[in-house]
């Protein structure tokens, strides 16, 4: 049941450094015609689902069309390389297209060369920051995004990107780089509303959600599984699309107001550097890094969740270089940021994609798209892409996760309502750098108070605990304060407060035993507050002991003069310690 | 014994939030003619000291010496009524004006207008950050400067303020942001040498060096105690200046090409709010913050050392609201940022003072040393107090604490030498900061994977311990992982990572229990990475059980979903797990 399953560590098992980098060497070795008919199945459905997926995500970042299947193409060939989720599938996704929006705009108007080689930039520079991540092996830096703080950015950067699609439904022009300048500005324009549009747009909002709502029920009444159901509930945008499409076509649409698509160029992709120039470097390295973060975060949730269905198994690290690969490979063929699809690598894994393979099929078959297709997207209606884009977007708003968070901790709940409003009121960056701010500072502020607790003996026994929760017997000139955590620099200094307060409250006590069976470690910084509270202890006329160190903590103390200098002794147990000192 | 230290927590035993936030309330109220006495003797010594110092100080930050004289007023003031130590003597110190000249002189020239009211404006956001710290309570986050990273910062500054201060000392020009840049652009000016600011330069650094050496062992010798001696060693610097003063104005040296400090305004503080332009801020905050850190750090640690010896308490939260209160009466004085110096509170302690009324007196001494000395200071030779700079900064230098550090810990080690060579490689700010990230970044990397170990039963006993150190049971049906931390978001995706190793090196297994007794907390994220496991577990065919589970954790549990979906039991004792499960 393990022979599926990536070895974890394969440089140390197989001996070759070169497999751990190219997982493709791992599955290509036994690729066969099985497994090619059914990753090219899986990959037919993705193309089918990702075509207007990938021309609306490119409109989400202000970019031109084919930016959105460029970038589904070149990407999912360099993951296919050095990927190790078997099921993932890479490409534009809506909350890096909605960053992607957010910081270019900042910089060059949509529409212009500029904009478009800024997207580029980004994408390397979101690139070799993964690689690097991955290469130094930082992927745990990615646990401190905590959930609360990451299901609110997403659930909020869904509200704030369903809102940027109105205007497309409505035909109208809006701007706003928040939610509420957004809705004012388009409330500003809403006389201007060109009905052909609304029609258009309202018209497929409405067929999206019945699609999902009433055919999909109605398809496994009539005896579908829920799986396929759900894959051509998937397809449906294209229906719509060739539909739309038609109607724009035959009414004249276009000289109604409504805009099109219009003409995509019918080419390989333009393969280039992006413009290294330092000052953009300058004002977008950080949205690059924000972006990484975020795409790798949702990318690696979703490939450990499909992987585990399988009891298979992905490796972080070298994710982060599979997603650099990508967004390089995105860089240098005119494409924008890129990272793995949480629905679309669902229906990829439910079409049984079995390799990596599936996602360079898929990069073959947007490409046969854009040579052949693109003519006949001409007229598609902005406004059906806003409402493809609408309607997945809705389905990463979960207000429900704040109720949820609210029952079970109010810490968890204020980082996550707070990363929601900041997110809402202030934009894409700010939300997330203050999310991971938040984060953090909790963390930290956990962490520098270690649990503690002063102790006596129960007695009859040698057993220690809590003054405060068990009946037990202490002395007045013995205070033992048992810790319950490594000793390491966040909490170094609390534990100086601890014993100085405890020597002030207790006028009587001659000594005091730090009882350390919990300590696996001490650091520099915490053996330099050890020394300080010796000396304090002994200027107070108060002797310092510890108590049951542990083996490798002792062996590193007798490398340095703490032992000399102390004025107690280091009991083997803690009723030596009470036996002596009490 | 306790009588003299200041109450934890006066709000909540006295009932009065004002005495928390104003100290003076509490030994103002008790003060005597005998405390007065005591303070002003202090307060006169550390006057003399302070003179040469705070000229000095105000020449290495870049500012005329009037500002080093203003920067020592009204700033101990504010802290002796903010303050909670004792005997801190706040004022100009070496770091500080090292890293004000840094961020300053990237803004503007030394000696212009604009240079003096970027400073201003420096202290002033120095002084407002510190306050928010304060207020919020947010000084925990100090303790993650690490002692290695801290020491190592402190050693590379005194090192570049020494070199920075040999053009003084050799009479020639020179600049350069770092190390290397600086001892090139002093060594293409060498032949520009002024050989009677030399001899005055070097012959300074002599006698200081003697007095330290020398003079304090023969006063010693001669009967005065090591206390006295020290004191009056530390006023030496005021003997050297009355000499080359005198030497400078006999022989003219001013038209010898020696550099004198010449005129000094006799005039109050130029009272006056700094210029608050916003491009100027957005330039300034990063070094307002990193100057706040590290002259809150180096303060508090002093203050900490000087209570305990009398076992007085300082409360760090107050401290950062009374350093605030410093900094803002800078800003608003024509000083620059101040923080709490260690070689002066020690002579401040070492002569007696017993409340922070002696700050106070010490500034009446410089408002009457700046309104009637200062025509005195015109022939003052700058290579005078760049000696004075030189002997004092040479002392914070500790090189040999990378070898201490090396003999206790390579992590460690490598930390502080990263900052060292960075701090004299890029400056600074550039140290500093490399410094405070790769402490965060190692305490996060350390907290992200929590202590546990696969346990089994030692046989005919209830007891449970780790399978690679002991001899115990264990069942090919059952795994047992005990957790020996609280469970939170940086190490949720570790324990998901580590049981899913386990099941997929152990096929017979159909029994896991995660054994808590050490759990103290589950975090939101943590729960949904619980949800997540027990989901691929039962995918795998693998019940989930959980066991030792503390009351408030479990209480906790029960308001989610999470004990519903569970796969198996929640065991009060990992035996009842082993002998069901098994």
């Amino acid at each position: 049941m393990t022979t599926e399953s990536l070895p974890r560590r394969p440089a140390a098992k197989g001996g070759s450094t070169l497999r751990r980098y190219l997982p493709i060497l791992d599955w290509g070795a036994s690729y066969s015609r099985t497994l090619f008919g059914h990753d090219l199945l899986a990959a037919v459905i993705v193309t089918v689902m990702l075509i207007p997926q990938s021309l609306a995500y490119a409109m989400l970042a202000g970019l031109p069309p084919e930016a959105g299947l460029y970038a589904s193409m070149l990407p999912l060939v360099a993951y296919a390389i050095f990927g190790t989720s078997r099921t993932l599938a890479v490409g534009p996704v809506a909350v890096v297209s909605l960053m992607t929006a957010s910081s270019v705009g900042a910089i060059a108007a949509s529409g212009t060369a500029d904009y478009a080689s800024a997207a580029l930039l980004l994408a390397l520079l979101s690139g070799l920051m993964l690689l690097a991540i991955g290469l130094f092996r930082l992927g745990f830096l990615a646990n401190f995004l905590s959930h609360p703080v990451i299901s609110g950015f997403i659930t909020a950067s869904g509200i704030i990107i369903a809102a940027s699609q109105l205007k497309h439904i409505l035909g109208i022009q809006a701007q706003g780089s928040n939610l509420a300048s957004l809705l004012a500005s388009m409330a500003g324009h809403i006389g201007e509303t060109n009905l052909w549009t609304f029609a258009i747009g309202a018209g497929a909002i409405a067929f999206l959600f019945w699609v999902r709502l009433g055919l999909k029920p109605l398809l496994t009444a009539w005896g579908a599984s829920p799986r396929a159901a759900d894959i051509v509930a998937k397809t449906a945008p294209v229906l719509l699309i060739l539909v739309t499409t038609a109607l724009a076509w035959w009414f004249h649409l276009d000289q109604r107001g409504v805009h099109i698509v219009a003409e995509i160029p019918q080419a390989l992709p333009p393969f280039a550097l992006p413009p290294l120039d330092l000052s953009l470097i300058e004002q977008l390295w950080l949205p690059a890094l924000l972006i990484s973060i975020i795409g790798f975060v949702e990318s690696v949730s979703v490939a450990q969740t499909l992987a585990a269905k399988r009891r298979q198994r992905i490796h972080p690290d070298q994710e982060l270089i599979g997603l650099g690969a990508a967004n390089i490979a995105a860089s240098v063929s005119g494409g924008f940021p890129v990272t793995g699809g949480f629905a679309r690598s669902v229906v990829n894994f439910d079409a049984g994609a079995e390799t990596p393979a599936a996602g360079a099929f898929t990069a073959i078959g947007i490409l046969v798209a854009a040579l052949l297709l693109t003519p006949f997207l001409y007229y598609l209606p902005q406004a059906t892409l806003a409402a493809t884009i609408i309607v997945a977007v809705l389905s990463l708003v979960d207000l429900g996760a704040l109720k949820r968070t609210w029952a079970y901790s109010r810490a968890d709940f204020a980082a996550m309502a707070a990363t929601i409003l900041l997110t809402l009121g202030f934009g894409v960056e700010v939300g997330v750098v203050t999310g991971v701010a938040v984060s953090i500072v909790l963390h930290l502020w956990r962490t520098s108070r270690p649990h503690c607790a002063v102790v006596g003996v129960i007695p009859g026994t040698e057993h220690f605990r809590n003054i405060n929760r068990h009946e037990v017997e202490t002395s007045d000139r013995l205070i033992t304060l048992r810790i319950d955590e490594s000793l390491y620099f966040p909490n170094a200094r609390f534990l100086e407060d601890r014993i100085s307060e405890l020597v002030a409250e207790n006028p009587k006590v001659e000594n005091l035993v730090l009882m350390c069976p919990a300590v696996n470690h001490i650091d520099a910084s915490a053996l330099e507050s050890l020394e300080a509270i010796n000396r304090s202890l002994k200027d107070a006329g108060v002797t310092f002991s510890l108590s049951e160190v542990k083996g490798p903590v002792m062996d590193r103390l007798k490398r340095t003069h703490f032992l000399d200098e102390l004025t107690g002794k280091i009991y083997r147990s803690q009723i030596e310690a009470y036996r002596a000192l009490a």
